[in-house]
């Protein structure tokens, strides 16, 4: 790693650091940069290649020297910190590995746009990706540091990240503890991706990694944890990623009557074939692929997919992904081929729904689930196809 | 407690022994004896009285000497069983409690029967009741059996009942063993429901609670608890209470291709006014109380009501259950006064709807979660009043 020099034209601009990134990703904003990759090819493999990682940036992506990097530790109302470099990280505890999804909260988005309009990136059905993520975990970390959370008396588990906004405050996110307990083995401080060192984008040098809630929590370039009684005051922790009714809108909302968003629903989507794309002349059968998931580590029970707008359903081949049904931190893949109905008429639309481990299930459409800020959107996902 | 005495005649009758049971309960059927109580006292008290609780009995109600009953705990393959007599349950370990709803899977069936026939009892929205349940924890029980959950390579935890089918075998249940481990030390090994023995019909003497799963897993007048790499090979576990598509019918199902139910999904209902009944004349608003519920230890973070059909919609005022949200196994009752709609007609639908706080959230009507055995029925609910 070496640290980029910034060229003296570009000392103001914040964004004149950004990483290269792969072309194949579809941009859903510049600066930040947010991206996914092309819908298909989340299916082409189990963990998301690195370069085709879906990308959500807040600010622009830190610039931080690893030589240099320490992760502070801290408990609210004691003085003491205590700091780990990203050589203790890697060297002093057991690395441990977790294949776990992330997917942004506004994943789908695009769909909730079509009945009114809501705030946020466009997102399409590719705002989250599967990988393995390695590291030391949040426990044995919290340990050395002489912190029992069992023990402690405080009400969060607060991340800092290096990434700052025009005034100089950080991103940041907190999970309640009662998450942090139930999870705190299974919580990485991550350096690696995929066996790799994690991408710039994706929090270079060290990012927190909480399986089975969404994104926006698991803090990239993480600079800091501290035990708290309070919340993360970040904005994105009070005023955004939180699920409201369809009757309140920017007029009306109040940020602090609900919680934030952690664990998310059971997702579900079809990834092949594409949208609006077209069958082989004289297909009497078409082979279906796509991804499911669900927050709070609930593995994939059923997907079930209909080709005559529910009124008969198939289930899917669900691909294992040798994980406990409950504690699935990684996506499942799937895949079906369903004769096409008789009476298709040159066109067919294909729908998914999936079931957790809980037995919940995805809503029949948007309307019921819309709210103002785009997300939590999983309603049941369709395709339409042509058949020539 | 006194063993009652059977009388001569009854001797062949397996349900002549009977409990007295409270007039106000609602029976679905009366060998074995399955009732709920009306659905409007649901809201009266935070705590369901003992007499008024729903009760789902899959089999007579056995007679258990509490000077002679013994749990008995065993480990696959190990020779030694480990026995606890009730007073050793009752002395040997802290008194821990904890507030959590036993919910039948089939509640709300007979929404779903409206759809297409289903196989089960005709349970209203009345299946399901909250109580205080004391006793000693599952995990205190098993250290002094010198049982370690988290060490122990086995897949499920067993329990078996006392109550027998004509043939002698038990009922019985079993969950994975990932959820044995995360729950463990809230699984009550129950003596007391709401602070008095626990009545006949709800397990006495001893009865295990799981909070957050599905009440048939929770296994009354508890005999013998096994740890082992084999789910329970009883008939309700493995034939029954699994949810399937609504294309899988009893002509074509195969209950080995998807798990039994453990957590269920959110579910809410209301309680008040009651469907069918006629507000006061001249009415211009509406007081509406019900429930809401979700599996796997989820809070309630928002009942949204409609009464236009969801065009518009009101959040409810949630009633704290003085549990934490992630780790909320009592239910949420709540209420909200609305405003009747000007063009009314003489009548309204009264729609609730409620997220737990993984923001799970119901499906929007039946059809689309319809299966053959009618359980997990928890689709928007709606009741309709008459404005005179
Ligand atoms: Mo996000
Ligand atoms: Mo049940």
């Amino acid at each position: 790693f070496e640290v980029p020099k910034v060229p003296e034209k570009d000392k103001n601009d914040p964004y004149a650091n950004e990483p290269l990134r792969s072309p194949a990703l579809i941009p859903s904003s510049s600066t930040p940069f947010n991206a996914e990759p092309p819908l298909s090819i989340l299916v082409d493999n189990f963990l998301t290649p690195n370069d085709l990682f879906f990308v959500r940036n807040h600010l622009p992506v830190p610039i931080v020297d690893p030589k240099k990097y320490h992760l502070d530790i801290t408990v609210q109302g004691k003085r003491k910190s205590v700091s780990f470099t990203l050589d203790d990280l890697k060297k002093k505890f057991p690395k441990k590995t977790v294949a776990s999804v992330v997917q942004c909260a506004g994943n789908r988005r695009s769909e909730m746009v079509k009945v009114k309009a809501v705030k946020g990136l466009n997102w399409g059905a590719a705002a989250l990706s599967n990988a393995e993520w390695s590291g030391a975990s949040l426990d044995d970390v919290l340990k050395k540091a002489g912190i029992d959370l069992e023990s402690l008396d405080m009400e969060h588990v607060q991340f800092d990240g290096m990434d700052m906004d025009p005034t100089g405050a950080p991103y940041g996110a907190s999970i309640p503890m009662e998450l942090a307990r139930r999870l705190k083995k299974d919580i990485i401080i991550a350096y690696e991706m995929n066996g790799e060192e994690i991408p710039r984008d994706h929090g270079y040098p060290v990012r927190i990694i909480i399986p089975g809630i969404v994104g926006a929590r698991q803090v990239k370039w993480l600079n800091k944890i501290t035990i708290s009684n309070e919340e993360s005051s970040c904005h994105w922790q009070q005023k955004d990623y939180k699920g409201f009714h369809a009757s309140i809108d920017w007029h009306n909302v109040d940020f602090s009557t609900v919680p934030a968003i952690m664990e998310t629903p059971i997702q579900s989507a079809i990834c092949e074939p594409a949208n609006g794309s077209e069958l082989e002349e004289g297909a009497d059968e078409v082979t279906v692929k796509g991804y499911a998931w669900s927050g709070g580590g609930r593995g994939v029970v059923r997907v079930d997919l209909s080709l005559d707008g529910g009124k008969t359903w198939h289930s899917a081949e669900l691909k294992p992904n040798n994980q406990p049904l409950y504690k699935s931190y990684a996506w499942t893949l799937w895949e079906a081929t369903l004769p096409l109905p008789k009476d298709h008429k040159g066109k067919v639309e294909i729908i998914c729904k999936a079931v957790d481990s809980s037995y919940n299930v995805q809503p029949d459409n948007v309307d019921g689930i819309w709210n103002l800020r785009g997300v939590l959107s999983n309603a049941w996902y369709r395709v339409q196809v042509k058949v020539p």
